[in-house]
């Protein structure tokens, strides 16, 4: 024990990288005394300094796992913000032989669902609680107030729902970013889709910055102005906001702006990929979100990039096709039109795939609940979230956003900008998958008749996969073969 | 027993199916005795019944496992075509007590890999053989010439590599369409695959058929017509083939042609779906492929579908937007070069997929054999496969189809009409999603710089996830917002 609290904590924190320092401090902040530990006792001195330098918060740190643990009131809550997998196994581990039956462990990360109900099922066998808290907002809102999405059991909610409500992230007229979300794995589901709609906002956006750029051929202040523009709109959100500081910081190794100086490769750490295939699993089409993953593994492909151009340069291929002339503020505001109608279709999708899995699992999610928790706090947060929200406390069952009558009206407003910016950016050749993706999903989901019938046609023909008629009840199969055969003698 | 083979039968087949009977025929066809024996006895009876009439056919069925196994030459092999899952492990345990050290199953089924490698490990354990082996040709193939793809016991595949040699599809100048894949699953994993890039080809020709029939307004007469003619160029193949069949059959419940009263409803059946599941796991970009299925899966919802065109009637969307007038035969032109350039990409990434998965587990396939194989008895048979093995051949390396020589020119001589397709589609508003999603792919990897720097510094900005630089090495973070900030005041 490095130091020691004169009466017990309120609460307890494991896993001290920055994330989980800054969710202590803001814990402390809000007045409630938290314990702290993690594995290498180094961090622990560095985050009791830390909080001394912060305003003498109420955090008590310790190298030992007993201690720590004994540190805290019962029955007691112990929030982990360590690496998914196999380190929180072990942390729970650790913590576990020195809790008692009623204590409660939280785990903080980006943890896939099923590994959360496995662990909650451990858990119960031992006579503890569990929930998987999805925490979004970086480290920033970690600090000054997260988008928090608990799942698993509701009395260990309940437990710690005064701390949360406090710690959230508070949105005027809609309360704290933090809601009791539901059964098992259900936070962390939720958060992964979070994330994954997230991959997609950012692609769009990127999209948006490339047509602009390449075509638009804006400098970097008119991007900025732009987006700072944009802030002020409909597209009001933390990304859009973040992207406007960007466009405006210089290199300070060099000449010129910093975003021009950073590789056009993207990480990406597993959400995203988790999100488009629960999305196969469950039959829900999420091309937004897929074609933004996919443009993170093709940016990956730097060096196969570079000896593509030159495959290509020799054919002709410049890295933009044409140099047309264009009306910049027209460009700006299709670009606008074409970002928020996309942004539309890859809410819709990851909403969708959110009740498929909610159906799946009889968690009952409220759609329009987590749109209000994501309005503050989180990465995606934005004043759209509340047009969202509003859908669904309009109609709960609505079947897809974009028939909402607001959504609806939006999108055909904003249709025909939409299709002149992914066509520009077609003929320029510089690709803008996400919004076209959106587009033709739109399209396919908007046409009560699709050319399906043609597939479905070729299944009963090489595969007897047999076909419904549009005017007669069943199910049908056809020789084609033998009758095509026949019409040929 | 219902009939006795006066000596043991050379090879066994257990379910009797469409699939397990014509395979049968088809071994017996070739001279090889085969034992049959199905679950349900009456499918026995039926099976030795149709092998008379086909021909007093070498075939023997049997009512019991054990006398089924006992009637078979040592080493057994015995090929199981029954539904993947759990009917192939209640096969083995019913088959397997009566086979000895050294016999050998065969799954036949569309099974996932890793249940073929985790039977392939407990047969080890019994001293059986195993090998799960790809099957592709539907009915048709099956009983005159399938392409097979088995993977696993390479003793195993000696065994019957003579059989198999004769029963495959015969492709004049490569031969019979099988060849041992690799150990472990990677017979159903390139099944798998192939079975996904099925998907992208039916799907491309789908919107190859809407564009001509929304927008160009042709008649099923004048669409046989035009697939009759691709079907003797490069888009010549079985699925192009079949397309010209259908569009000539006229409906026996009514008025017109049938095609026109099927459901646009398409199902399906897993392998797809594991194929865009796999993609994502191994950081491999399938558009193509994955934008089908959701094409499939938004084709079920036909109900919100017809919802949805109600929605929007509202507000002046007609099913097709405009009613531009067309050139006919530059439409037709166009449309053939569009689905061959986007049939480039989506084979592209079938086979990026398969050498990421091959590296993965060791399995060192051979894409150029892979091809092979192809061309002849499988659904996506194609004349167009001949040109993939041909790169391979000229470079075993090739980072993609699209940077083969060949291939490249292809695509630079297709482009503009590529483009010009998508566009018309898009502002018709009719959505070719597979066609948009390939050209994406091809833009995207095409270029050596993306915008995916914006994203990267986006990622550094809220998680100080670093980025690289394109002038020095190394790894930096930038504290964006304290700059950000600093610079407002």
């Amino acid at each position: 024990m490095t130091t020691s609290s004169p009466n017990l904590s309120r609460i307890g924190l494991a896993g001290l990288a920055v994330m989980g320092q800054n969710l202590a401090f803001n814990i402390a902040e809000k007045g409630f005394p938290i314990s702290v530990y993690n594995r290498t006792t180094s961090k622990v001195d560095e985050t009791v300094k830390r909080a001394k330098q912060e305003g003498n918060l109420p955090l008590f740190g310790f190298h030992d796992p007993e201690s720590f643990v004994n540190s805290i009131q019962k029955p007691r809550v112990i929030i982990m913000l360590v690496k998914a997998g196999a380190p929180v196994d072990q942390t729970i581990k650790t913590l576990s032989v020195y809790m008692e039956k009623g204590d409660c462990i939280i785990d903080g990360g980006n943890e896939w669902y099923e590994n959360t109900e496995r662990r909650e099922k451990a858990m119960t066998e031992l006579g503890l609680l569990y929930l998987g808290m999805g925490v979004s907002g970086g480290e920033e809102g970690a600090r000054h107030g997260p988008s928090m999405m608990p799942g698993g059991s509701f009395e260990a909610y309940t437990y710690i729902e005064d701390i949360l409500l406090k710690v959230a992230a508070q949105v005027p007229d809609s309360g704290p970013c933090v809601t009791y979300i539901g059964k098992g794995g259900s936070g962390n589901f939720v958060k992964m889709v979070h994330n994954g709609i997230e991959y997609g906002d950012m692609q769009l956006i990127a999209e948006a910055y490339d047509v602009l750029k390449s075509v638009g051929k804006l400098s970097n202040e008119e991007l900025q102005r732009v987006f700072s523009e944009w802030n002020k709109g409909e597209l009001l959100s933390f990304l859009i906001e973040i992207t406007t500081d960007i466009f405006g910081i210089k290199d300070d190794k060099g000449d010129g702006y910093l975003v021009d100086k950073v590789l056009d490769k993207t990480g990406m750490k597993g959400t995203g990929k988790w999100t488009v295939q629960q999305a196969a699993d469950l039959s829900v089409a999420a091309p937004t979100i897929a074609s933004s993953l996919d443009a993170r593994f093709l940016s990956g492909l730097k060096e196969e990039r570079v000896e593509a151009a030159k495959v290509f340069e020799s054919g002709g291929f410049s890295d933009i096709l044409t140099d047309q002339v264009v009306d910049k503020e027209k460009l700006i505001d299709d670009v606008r039109q074409a970002l928020y109608a996309s942004k539309i279709c890859s809410y819709a999708q990851g909403m969708n795939l959110i009740r498929a899995k909610s159906i799946e699992q009889g968690w009952d999610l409220k759609l329009g609940e987590l749109a209000r928790i994501w309005k503050g706090g989180c990465i995606i947060r934005a004043v759209f979230l509340d047009r969202i929200k509003k859908a669904y406390d309009r109609n709960p069952d609505l079947a897809n956003l974009l028939v909402d009558p607001e959504f609806a009206k939006e999108i055909i407003e904003r249709q025909s900008a939409w299709r002149r910016v992914v066509c520009l950016a077609i003929n320029s050749g510089i690709s803008t998958p996400s919004m076209s993706a959106s587009l033709a999903y739109f399209d396919t989901y908007r046409r009560d008749r699709l050319s399906a019938n043609l597939v479905q046609a070729q299944r009963d023909y090489f595969g007897a996969h047999t076909y419904e008629r549009t005017d007669i009840p069943g199910s049908f199969h056809t020789e084609w073969f033998k009758i095509a055969k026949q019409s040929k003698i």
